[in-house]
């Protein structure tokens, strides 16, 4: 029989959010700890464990979990693992479905990587509620993507598919980029690669700015939002400019997989029309001919802070994987789920 | 039950080719009829059930044909219909899955585009047989692709999915693209782009080549291979030149769907390790870390002659769409296949 909720999991660099959630996405309760407290990993899933409990008890949903969806950075899907990770400092393989399956007594755990969960999360909660072809776009520090084809997540042969970030989009004299290549979509088009734009176009040009009251070095995409609210030109120009990148790539994704809708989501699209309206119409100028007038640019339905954990959770309703546990205590009937 | 043979239907701009396939893949038989022959698609088809049926009556086939797979330009699997093809004569919109349909009198009719039914021939039959996750690459006139991910073709929300062959190689100063665009892949790396790199560099360079022997507009690419094999440097750096773009093209690919294999196809391949070997190294050189050492390049494997009608047939295996008859006589039991 199905239970009522899930669990769903965000480790992010800084804070593992939790919550408890419903089949109509709504978000019963949540809680959260400090993911770096721990060096060992086990002690941080005790701690995670303590703290889910606490959550579960307090709000009569001890034995109401059907399963735990866990987004994290570098998670495969297939393995359970999470792979050579940048900022958790628990090793290169980290068993965390093995896991966290064990310390909640068997409870199945399924895994993957952040974007790929707000791609789920949108399909079961949100802008993608059914639709079968769509691109999850996350625009934050980085450039992050979900795809989903034919109503199912795109995992690749290696469960790794799907790092729109990272085509490259400036074949010639493009910016460095975090993964140590060069002119990837993500060095121009995340919130960070705005800053960069702004810092380049404030050197190459001397027209006035409000963006020139500012020390370059710390300016922000929200900076450059709040100059371009302001109708200073320089600011809209980087606004053009990022969205008519955003589409030029976007017309490549389509003769990809031919989606409805490319979904945006993450603090750049606080920007509304300011960065949809290039993109757009960059998307539209640049398509193959048979593609034009069809995919939608559309923003996120999810509630920002709650989005992790619901794209997490999504994942934890079709979980499978199961930590094999000792026997159960002769007393008990073997078909029984353990308590939790 | 099922019918131990399928039809497989290549319309090409010159030839319709037929076969009567088996389920391990031998063209038990085969025949042509020329494509435009008649304005009329109605008579079109009459000519081409006639033909079918004398090669089905010839071999023992009739009434063992499970299913019709049709492979044509602009075929959409969705609808059954081919949109706006360039090189056929029958309208806008042709109903091609009704119409074979009705004149096979049920048997079940599925349509793709040539470059998603050699993926197909390819799964079935040929080099990606296990494989989930691959990408087919055909390089003839054009480029054209057929993507597999999770087990099956990627036909995206419309059923024109998988147009890689434009996907934009050069934003600044791309060559003219057929598609009306500059810069697309197809410009560079089909057999007609290999020709047009070639009477670029005979412009550019001044060194000797055994191409200059030639009038450059009426080189081919099967020139440039003849000339490459014979060590002319040139010709080499033609093949170079080719094989980089294409990795660069496949790195980017890589990061959309993660394939095992990316499986090339068609008259280019014939150049063997002069392509390969720097499409392999620049695949590499040019991948998201993530993805290094993991996707092969690897060749057709299916005899050329065959591969349009094999990849055709494949279709045919879970072909669905029957045209509705004329209600049977009395004297036969509803529930019954109508005889072909």
């Amino acid at each position: 029989m199905t239970k009522p909720y899930v669990l769903g999991i965000d480790i992010g660099g800084t804070n593992t959010v939790f919550g408890i959630v419903d089949a109509r996405g709504q978000v019963v309760a949540s809680g959260s700890i400090k993911t770096l407290q721990h060096l060992d990993f086990d002690d941080y899933v005790k701690e995670l464990h303590s703290a889910v409990q606490r959550l579960l008890l307090a709000n009569d949903a001890e034995g109401k979990i059907q399963g735990i969806g866990i987004g994290a950075p570098n998670a495969n899907y297939y393995t359970g693992e999470i792979i050579n990770p940048p900022n958790l400092p628990w090793g290169d393989r980290i068993p965390i479905a093995e896991k966290v399956s064990k310390a909640f007594h068997g409870i199945p755990v399924a895994i993957t990587n952040d974007a790929n969960a707000a791609a789920l999360g949108e399909m079961t909660y949100g802008a993608a509620r059914g639709m079968k072809d769509f691109i999850m776009i996350t625009l934050g520090t980085g450039v992050g993507s979900g795809i989903v084809v034919n109503g199912q997540l795109v995992y690749g042969h290696d469960g790794f598919a799907g790092e729109l970030g990272h085509v490259v989009m400036k074949r010639n004299n493009g910016r460095v980029c975090g993964c140590g290549r060069t002119g990837c979509l993500e060095a121009y088009c995340s919130a960070t690669g705005v800053a960069r734009t702004a810092r380049e176009f404030l050197d190459a040009r001397s027209d006035s700015s409000l963006l020139r009251n500012l020390d370059p070095e710390d300016i922000t995409s929200k900076d450059v939002y709040e100059a371009a609210v302001q109708g200073d030109q320089l600011a809209l120009d980087i606004f053009k400019f990022t969205g008519e990148m955003m589409g030029e790539a976007f017309a490549d994704m389509v003769a990809f997989s031919s989606p409805q809708a490319i979904i945006l989501f993450g603090g750049l699209t606080k920007s509304g029309e300011l960065l949809l309206k290039p993109v757009r119409e960059s998307l539209e100028a640049h398509l193959f001919p048979i593609y034009r007038g069809k995919t939608k640019i559309i923003l996120s339905e999810l509630k920002e802070s709650d989005a992790a954990v619901l794209g997490a959770s999504a994942l934890g309703w079709e979980a499978k994987y199961r930590a094999e546990l000792p026997a159960p205590l002769p007393s008990q009937p073997a078909e029984e789920t353990p308590l939790q």
